[in-house]
């Protein structure tokens, strides 16, 4: 049972694994930050020692949760394995990177990874947050996946190549739906209309996500073939000239997803 | 102040409407449809009489509400007119269409349009919905704003133009955004991945739109310009032909958008 953590890195994801593994009754030893600052802010909140190199990282730390940006990994992970001074498991909190960058270096190397966008401007509910778990062998994960249910009731084994895939669908469905809404809220401005009009819409189309494929629930002049809707649309979208192929890419795909669900129900 | 209404349409916005204007102690007197048998589970459920002739409508009703496919709409006010037995407010419940459609014809003419998706597969709080009212003189658009207010605490004026860019904004935050819904299902699919995996990701961009404009809370790969992330997106998507398209289309609106932004911000 993992009992002490120490973490790399005091953006979002830190910012809220901290205090839940806190909450939990996790020990947070030492934070890690290049920037000294960034580390003793987050450092003062989780009573942890707040370190700018990797050589001070509290040798008694079980595991060390590397949350730092995608990219900045496998450097941190060469580094840290060159300094050699730590021994317990060492783990990344990221979706696109596989186990390797760490087991590669690290006999003892996981993954916990939240599937959830953390920011400073809201606080989703860690229970909810489903926390994929790998590891470099099946005690290992068991452990993590134990530490991940200390903090959130939705744990879930995925190996490096469903973990890629996860995060690709993740961009469609976080990424490029808050696109949509970042388009809608410029079409509304340009006419002087608040934003705010369009959030119970917003808030209905995401919470009413359920067992059934979202495709089901399609609406819209795409899904109906009503041309003479997008035709109006598109007359409008005249004032909006980078919204325009956006339009036209995403109904061509709505009715392409349409007739490749029919076949497909002709054919079960 | 409107207390008696007939109700054209007996899809999902009657469904939805007509049990919030009884609610409010509104008498629904006569519902129309084509198909006499839906007019008629609609109708019992709200005491009304169903109707499948324009030429059966309560003489007496105060105001004719048409929740009817926007594009029948047109048909139906003109069989309506020729009809001519009907001298209460005419108003539609539908985004898409403008008023003319109507007030060429009638005297008293309004819109009445609820700004939600309605479906049988949830029960957004009514209370909550965008009422965008609209009608042919001011005494009329106060008489059916206060009816609105009856049901909802969130009402509008909008004229035609306005509500046809709400509708389209609505396009691109709510069908847009279900779409992508629709194709991270099918990424996670065929890895055999359930797709409840992603909702508490959906429901937090979702849910933590608030003030700020949600370009502003945009992620992922394309805005911080993680061209390796984007490359190994495009790899895993070679499997997917039909998506590849839509995920550098809307990559590239996402970097494009975020380019404007940064002329904006150094413009102000």
């Amino acid at each position: 049972m993992i009992n002490k953590v120490s973490i790399a890195g005091s953006g979002n994801v830190a910012m809220h694994i901290a205090p839940a593994l806190i909450a939990a009754g996790v020990k947070v030893v030492s934070i890690y930050s290049r920037n000294l600052q960034h580390a003793s802010s987050l450092a003062a909140l989780a009573g942890a020692i707040p370190v700018d190199q990797i050589s001070l990282f509290d040798d008694n730390a079980e595991l060390l949760l590397i949350a730092l940006p995608d990219k900045v990994i496998p450097e941190f992970a060469s580094q840290l394995k060159q300094n050699g001074n730590f021994h317990g498991i060492v783990a990344h909190t990221c979706g696109s990177q596989p186990l390797s960058v760490l087991s590669d270096l690290f006999d003892k190397a996981g993954v916990f990874y939240p599937l959830q966008s953390f920011s400073r401007f809201s606080q989703p509910d860690i229970k909810e947050v489903p926390f994929c778990i790998e590891a470099s062998n099946n005690e290992l994960a068991l452990n993590l996946s134990e530490l991940a249910g200390r903090i959130s009731g939705n744990v879930r084994f995925l190996d490096s190549q469903q973990r890629a895939i996860v995060h690709l669908a993740a961009v469609f469905a976080c990424n490029f739906s808050n696109h949509m809404y970042a388009l809608s809220a410029d079409i509304l401005e340009k006419e002087g209309i608040k934003a705010d009009i369009l959030q119970p819409l917003i808030r209905e189309t995401a919470n009413r996500l359920g067992d059934l494929h979202p495709g089901m629930l399609q609406t819209g002049p795409a899904v109906r073939g009503d041309f003479q809707t997008i035709d109006s649309h598109l007359k409008l979208l005249e004032e909006f000239p980078e919204l325009k192929p956006v339009y036209m890419q995403i109904s061509d795909s709505i009715a392409g997803w349409e007739s490749r669900s029919k076949i497909r129900i002709i054919k079960t």
